[in-house]
């Protein structure tokens, strides 16, 4: 951590300083320079908090160097973390994840028919919403425990693990007893208090990224999980709020590459969320397998006319099969598998 | 609502969704153009699906007129909705509230002092956070029940009703008991579960923007709580999300004169967590009332240098008696009034 | 500036970087922690490129303290600059500076006219513009030559100082003879062939912030002209992009306090092109004055429902009067007075 | 082109409306509703201007449906146009275009060394930085005309067309003279008097993104300079800006299918400047290929650490030639060569 002090604030507040910092148990060198000085700190300073010490007159700027994040973080942990949902991998060099299905379940039959195509084009695992964060109260909200049973039996006849968003902490038991991955939405990301329930879990993660959150952010976010007991943390990109309209949000793939660097945890490409249009799903999906994405989370539909949300983003089966196909060609061209 | 049809699509296709939506009882009126018909639906169309009417193939562009709110709009409710927290009223043309204390709960001690300056300096209600989100795990969580009971305290030495964050769901049987005025933060502002739950209570709610939400979604959101039977919203603007360094979020004031058009719900404005700087709280607090701000939320702490969370952002009381007496002589100016 | 080194980093590579930077004449104090070394750098570091630096493998972040700016910069300015604009003065204490005007210049009459109106509603400067930059190739592209003559003409009858936008060097002559204050649009804010051509003029230029850029590229923007040797900039805040969309751009008034910390230069708002919408143009333009800005340049039209641009964000003379009245009150309250 | 109507609007002031529209030749529908009614137009709406139209106090909203663009618009062109550079072409379904060098022309050897390079990696074209747009006054600014006759010594010694960015109109007949693809930087994207100016030109034009600009008002820019007589545009996206910190823009990928669907024009894509970052560059080079690029821009130098400018993002030859290698791989599955 850096601190850079004002010219004019007094010897004795500076002194004050510093030797507040090394009750911290860290190392501070003061560096004095012409316009100001500046304090050079090493050791653990996550312990330090950055607010208050900004907060001292004497002080004009706290820079932090080292990366908040410790559990999360590659330098403490070289190795890729591989996470097991229900006997599929995802991570390292294990095959690439292709994980299909309706926006939200809205009953037996459509779940397990659509269950059945995903899983003959190609996919792993089968996602359903049965509890659907909308931005409108009078929108349809899901099927809720109905349609994680519908899952549930979807699951039974095709052996797909079930993938499925948990909105809130009550649900809880719910998701550990039928889901197999439990996803947390962008909306959530920052829901502290679910995030902490979720570290008593055992179950995996899929936490989506926030719609206006920095990479850091998530993966403090990932951090809450983990800190609190839960390391099978898989991360999701579903696009970024930016001024672009043709696009419903901004696929933000350059976090493949940023993600495999900072952390040793596996990411997966929602590009359906993240564009909005079923018509450019292909070509992020391809574009995400080319520049190392350990898996695809896909909206795949029957009828995306009658879908009773985000129908607009929704492929059809056989569009979706010929979209795994192209992938398994990319995929084995960056050295990777799909099934 | 309009609805964009390609020129190519084929005429029964049309002909099938036009039926489709007179189903729901609108009505439709068909205009052939050049290069694409137009659909013009009027009724009542907050029922209909935009995504579901998007993916059907005929369909170019889906564009809403109305407002998807109802409770929240002025349209149909004109009158300004005053609301009422432990007797001091918010909105309309009624006095401005401001509303001072520390960001977080440190003690008995520490918020009873600070609630005597406040109070002194002409705050109307004690602010202090006893649930806190951050974004490390690592960083102070608050004191928790602790803290709501060390600010119920206060309100008792002082007479100030209280403003308190609730996280989650379940902790709202504890506000219920012991806060006026229960907050809502920005992080949560999607948290449908919360929102929901809070329909169902009677305490009036100060729910703040979220980081990356527009105008229109953060009204959906006090729609929720309304449409569950809580009409005491009140709108807190802490700044958003942009690409600006100088300041820690950029405060968006035009929603001051945007809020009052198109809803009846009283605005308050935080500064302190917009700018993340005290040295700029005072020139937006000015702003704040000139354009018409119900409120004020100012972070003050008696010894922002040991504060345990955002000591940068807060101010001493001798700066915050000051900032009231200058808001109070722009209030003047504008036919409002400060107690 | 601060450089963080890599643990990694080969002995010999470090000490050669030292030694580069060294002959640059700053001081270089190494900090050797457990993760990773810091490098302390004190002098004059404006002359060292980051992204050289940045290259280097052995480096692993680098960090400016001090701000790139230096004429502009108030901690080597400390009085305040007072620019004058043909007997006009802005800045300082000075007086609050009105401008008012339409957004194009569309004839002789219609300038004539709108010149008379908002002189008499306190206006001390006319606004107009002669070259528009469109977003459409298609769109009414300005008067050019013919619209600047008749700006010459409405100051000619009123007395009033004439702004208007400067799109390209090549004009510059013809701003210099009949121009009072060159206004630099959004778009051209970083134009710097345009920027290093206004530096070798003398006339007072009144620089709009992009659309997208910080405050810093925007005190760069300025620190071109100056530097160039033009010091008469004043700055000037039109909103920024964000994701709201009931307004066209988001006022970013918080500018005014960081403007005025940062730098010596006078700041204007443009509440008009911000908000995109009359009606939010009072609220915006009295909170501009109430958080200490220089001046405000507003559209006024006297029929906006045939304005030949921006109709929608123009005022009618009357509501322009009646907003002048208003922020003379709030200026007289902040201690400033409006003519 | 969709007006709505206020429901309080005096019925002559809709029928004047209506009547003045149609005096544009456009045909009005009329769809009387319950809180509004809506206007439908057809016809050729590009003449009419949205801000005027919505300043008429009757209406409360305007809605476009028809692109505002035509000559880019594929709609009107549904065959992907080629553009010839110097014999190497580009879009449709030609080999992707790989181009190569480095961010600034730092002198004759150096330019010669890395053309030869490039070259042998397998590009096909020879970019490099003449005139710098820069932040900072003071900050390097290019070699200039110095700078551009030693691209032209290396085109002549490896035969590579030479790109360069232009960076104001009065250097456009050196660049005519002496350049084949003349790029168009992110900061003048909206530099409408030097988008007319290349309109008289013949030569091809590499547009790059703005950093805040929708995909709409870049096809926009576009359409001015092929409105104006030169259709041989290429689009170039380089990132945009965005609230994200660990990357320096935030490349968009999603412009890829988007813009081959609204537009006949080829489409190259810069992962250096998105990223900022030479170790993000391969990972989105491939995404890019996957995605459909017709081309890359990629920063190569033989000794970044040295470079004059944005080192820290620039590629190693040997680097660059794996990632060649790579790319023709990716390629090769989408059905594209590359050389």
């Amino acid at each position: 951590m850096i601190i850079t002090i004002r010219k004019s604030a007094p010897k004795l507040e500076v002194e004050k300083l510093i030797k507040e910092l090394e009750s911290y148990g860290v190392k501070v060198t003061h560096v004095v320079g012409e316009n100001h000085d500046v304090l050079g700190l090493v050791g653990d300073t996550a312990r330090l908090d950055e607010n208050r010490i900004q907060a001292n007159d004497a002080v004009r700027k706290v820079t932090r160097i080292a990366a908040p994040y410790k559990l999360a973080n590659r330098l403490f942990h070289p190795d890729d973390s591989v996470v097991d949902v229900a006997g599929i991998k995802i991570g390292g060099r294990e095959n690439i994840v292709i994980i299909g299905g309706p926006c939200s379940v809205e009953g037996k039959e459509q779940i397990e028919s659509i269950a059945h195509s995903v899983k003959e084009a190609g996919a792993v695992m089968l996602r359903g919403g049965a509890y659907k964060p909308r931005t409108s109260p009078y929108a349809f909200q899901g099927l809720q425990t109905e349609g994680i049973l519908d899952l549930v039996e979807a699951r039974r006849l095709t052996g797909l693990p079930i993938v499925s968003e948990l909105m809130s902490a009550d649900k809880l038991e719910e998701f550990e007893q039928y889901v197999d991955l439990i996803q947390i939405g962008a909306r959530n990301m920052q829901n502290f208090e679910l995030l902490k329930a979720l570290g008593k879990s055992k179950k995996p993660i899929l936490l989506k990224r926030g719609l206006a959150n920095t990479i850091e952010e998530w993966i403090m976010s990932a951090e809450y999980i983990m800190a609190a007991g839960n390391p099978n943390v898989i991360l999701c990109e579903r696009g970024i709020r930016t001024f672009e309209k043709y696009t419903r949000n901004t696929l933000d793939l350059s976090v493949i590459p940023v993600i495999k660097e900072k952390t040793h945890l596996p990411i997966v490409i929602d590009p359906s969320h993240a564009t909005g249009d079923y018509r450019y799903v292909e070509a992020m999906s391809l574009a995400a397998i080319a520049a190392g994405a350990d898996g695809l989370i896909i909206e795949v539909h029957n009828n995306p006319e009658c879908a009773w949300s985000d129908g607009d983003q929704s492929l059809k089966p056989e569009k979706f099969a010929r979209l795994v196909e192209k992938c398994r060609a990319i995929a084995h061209v960056v050295g990777r598998e799909i099934k």
